[in-house]
């Protein structure tokens, strides 16, 4: 389990978190980086391209691109929205392909990484339960499948704390044997916010990254490794409680920043060195804090168990509509169980 | 599900909190408090009596005796303490019993209050399904019962949402057609800190009160309402992302003085105005901070899913070691599912 | 779990086959019995009257209205047939209510009989958590109702087995409280015949009647007892080894005989006296050679835990429709979980 | 799902079953079938070797090594009989390594054949599940794995409806990748006796044999396929309808016989000519009555929730015990989880 966790903090952050930072380090839009946003019904998407070396560097994010969905109302359970956000993510989904050159022919295979038992991280596992697979067919029967679907697989690896190999090895040596032309990973994420949690899915061309943590050896599922394109679906589910935390630092100092311009109190005056610190110098404080007593925690939201249903549904119905033309936002719901 | 959240925050307190803010207050111990503390194993069991009115105001507590088990090692999965702390809580929950005047006879009714489909809100349907019962034994073939059991039932009357009826409403219709001679309740509760979360169990011989908020009609589970003693169990599943923040202040306010003491910055300086604050009024300026924003979320370890299995099998295990002289910690493995 | 097996062998026969049953000894239909069939897409409903004492001794089933939706399909995972299946059931269900005198405004409590741990009976508790519940709204805010929405709670009292409480026992404490007009019983039958397992779809105006086995103190939930109109909604989810055995010879009856008119071996040739046995009597046998070896097991289908998700869903759904006039076929997926 | 049904078709029977009729049909011993019966504390054990090709083909099983371990009472939710039954198949389990020549460090991959959403047949599964994997800990920290360990790894590679991959194709890849030097399958059967059916364990050397069915292209799992032994541990969750029927023949033609020898009515005259007919052509017969209506449904006992946990179990207990000289009947509980 303490390998899990480690697991969690190394896949952490959302490049949108990245850029943010970035540019308040740098004071001002980061050279390289380009930035699209677009907001409907609740839904905001932001395409985001890491062009070139520097920028990467500075945000620390390999190059590739990014599409961000922030749909805070994901968290209302409201079937209506969910359905939207579903076919705006498969809208988006297409795009992308698209645009990093993946045909509609495309042999996929769906990963879904984490943990089936521990809800938070259960992101994954659910997605493969739910998304259509067809690939049996194309072998099988391939004369009687009909037009407007493509051969789809899925797979949950497992965790390594339950199989004893690497999620990257299982995934290895079945893109050796079955050949596909595309992977897509899911995975549950940790983000450096409380309110990004369960309400924003980020998709990249930039596949799953191993830790760099001292003895940590494993594998990613990357191009490079696998030899085709991988991309990364991932959800915050988690956060760390020195994030939340800090977000509220973050929050207090606007809001006295906000309330000093009426004559009050200045902010400085209020929180003492904590206004002047950065945020990463505060993150660390808080961090030196709590690490030693065993309290900086990961939690999740008390309703994790209907959220990451919700999610993983939004997902699947999104995959299944984007990754086969017969399966449109109207029928999708016949087709994702 | 709102309403949910709103009997979160009247069950908040765990009594050993109320009182550490009631001494910081009060400047010293309050008359009319009894503490014993105890520690063994791991394990710290605390005794507390509010023996009075003015107590009682003061740590704003019911009257009635209080018990709690802190065991920060039941988040390490370690099945040998867990057995260990089912035999405490047996040992305590029997002394209890006694001190409260409940004999050995006492036919009992275990509610099981929650929602099971809300992983941290099952603590109490999880007991429920582990505890032995036996009353249909007693009601339909008494002559066959073995001697060293006595007559127990349980029941999960479910949450609001679900069944459109109050939990202490189902409860009092089943207490007037079954006549118990006591009732012990168990529910999960929300902490004023993040460390007490999964690590303490708390008995109280004062049920289960009702929300004081405006347009709350819920009655609650009392001895005055029904008619027999009735004993709640509580374990901290979830705390408000206030709270951490709060519980990271002090933290950080004593970490600062100790540094203060070897030549450092004086923590006034560093932590502002906070530093003068009291707790509660830190809590809500955090509080104040957060709640526009809707981000004072109800969070819960991610590893829930395994902690409240756990306790749910200690508490279920404790239960039937002390209710039934037939069952000893070494033979309750074959009696608690 | 002994008592739980009772209890099944109690609530086995569907009045249909207790009619088919019936005719065949009566050699004719039988006085006093009112039936009306209809097909439409794949549904056969049949209403069935037994509207005097005598039919009722002949059939061996309590005076009152039976409706039943005999759907085949319902095994398929068919989402569409589903759709149509609890519009059938909704439209059914109102013209039932009507017919029984139960008003619009009748003020109903559904009631989840069974084990949410035992597939094959956790059919009463999925359809508590599914349908739709209103009584918490009509108590805590009434001029907030929309209209269109009638009062509705549901409970899911558990077994025997777990709560030591007669099922009977918590919803008359229930009733007392919370005085419905109307109840709602769901509950998992033992058919008679393979094929209708899973299938089939009972409502009743007679409620759930207790065993009569000896020592058997159930009491029942019925309108004696109960003080209002009770309806029982069962579904046969599992059958004997020995029913099995039964229907084959049935079968191999029937298929023997065909034969013999092409100019085959008679029958009486191929079964011997097994030929001349009537059913009950076959039966019997069945029963004596398989009992005292411990054979004949109660069985489900190996795809129960899909079975029961999709008709407990086609139930909620079908009256979360009839219940409330703002619920249609077209929008009741929103309403249902 | 109907490529899962013929799945379970093919690996239907267990060894002992097909010796029983091979012998009914030789009229005696078939040479070249070895037998060793041994029975204690409720436990019945066959130990069988196919040792020729000749007595292969007559029991139509592969030539190898078979244990079964028969236990009625694994129904009886006994927990102590539960631990009894994990002890002997580890020392049955440990003496079949041996015979075949599995030394006690050949790393072991453990494979958990079947859909965890499908109750009767999530065994292989939740073995996996429970069973301790310690590869990772071989290859992370090898120094700091205590004595008394081997490697294990574990897999569910999941059924071809939902990953699009046949099992065999996962397995191969992860097999290539990580080099076991033993893989032990574990599968749900089908039985041709539903006593058979959660109370029997087979454990056979001879692998996973894929279907032969028309169009059938499943790879299987075997030594030839695999490199590596390849041990196949088998449990009856279901059976057949067809095949209760057919036992239901046998048992009242041997109960007739009996009767018979009283002076009554001889078995033939009551059976007509099922009496004469053989086992296979009466399944026949019943198939061919029962196929038609499409009645020949696959049954699992109702409890199979229960059953199926138990004797996963028993089983990743057993393997436990013997895969790791460190582990032991006495603190196998600890390991299991």
């Amino acid at each position: 389990m303490n390998l899990d966790l480690r697991e969690y903090s190394v896949r952490t952050d959302l490049a949108v978190e990245s850029k943010e930072i970035a540019e308040t380090a740098h004071g001002g839009p980061v050279p390289g980086l380009n930035e699209q946003v677009e907001e409907q019904d609740g839904i905001k998407i932001t395409r985001l391209d890491v062009t070139n070396e520097a920028a990467s560097r500075q945000i620390g994010r390999v190059q590739g691109h990014y599409v961000t969905l922030e749909v805070p109302g994901l968290r209302n359970q409201d079937t209506e929205l969910q359905e939207k956000v579903a076919a705006a993510f498969a809208k988006e989904f297409t795009a992308f392909l698209n645009k990093i050159g993946v045909g509609p022919g495309a042999k996929t295979l769906i990963v879904g990484l984490g943990n089936w038992n521990v809800t938070p991280d259960a992101l994954g596992p659910l997605v493969v339960e739910n998304v259509m697979v067809t690939r049996h067919y194309f072998e099988l029967t391939p004369d009687q499948v009909a037009p407007g679907y493509r051969e789809v697989s899925a797979i949950a690896p497992g965790v390594l704390g339950i199989t004893g190999i690497e999620s990257s090895e299982v995934v290895q040596g079945i893109v050796e044997r079955t050949r596909p032309d595309l992977i897509i990973a899911i995975d549950a994420l940790a983000s450096r916010s409380l309110e990004r949690v369960n309400t924003t899915i980020q998709v990249a061309d930039i596949g799953i990254h191993p830790g760099s943590g001292i003895g940590n050896k494993r594998r990613g599922l990357t191009k490079e490794i696998l030899g085709v394109p991988c991309i990364a679906i991932g959800v915050p589910t988690v956060c760390y409680a020195s994030t939340i935390v800090n977000n509220v630092f973050d929050l207090m100092k606007s809001h006295f920043n906000d309330e000093s311009d009426d004559g009050n109190a200045p902010t400085k005056q209020i929180m003492g060195m904590l206004n002047d610190l950065s945020e990463s110098e505060r993150l660390g404080l808080v961090k030196e804090v709590l690490e030693p007593l065993g309290h900086d925690l990961i939690v999740t939201p008390k309703e994790i168990d209907e959220f990451i249903e919700d999610v993983a549904n939004v997902i699947a119905s999104g995959l299944n509509i984007s990754l086969h033309e017969a399966v449109t936002p109207d029928n999708v719901a016949s087709y994702t169980h």
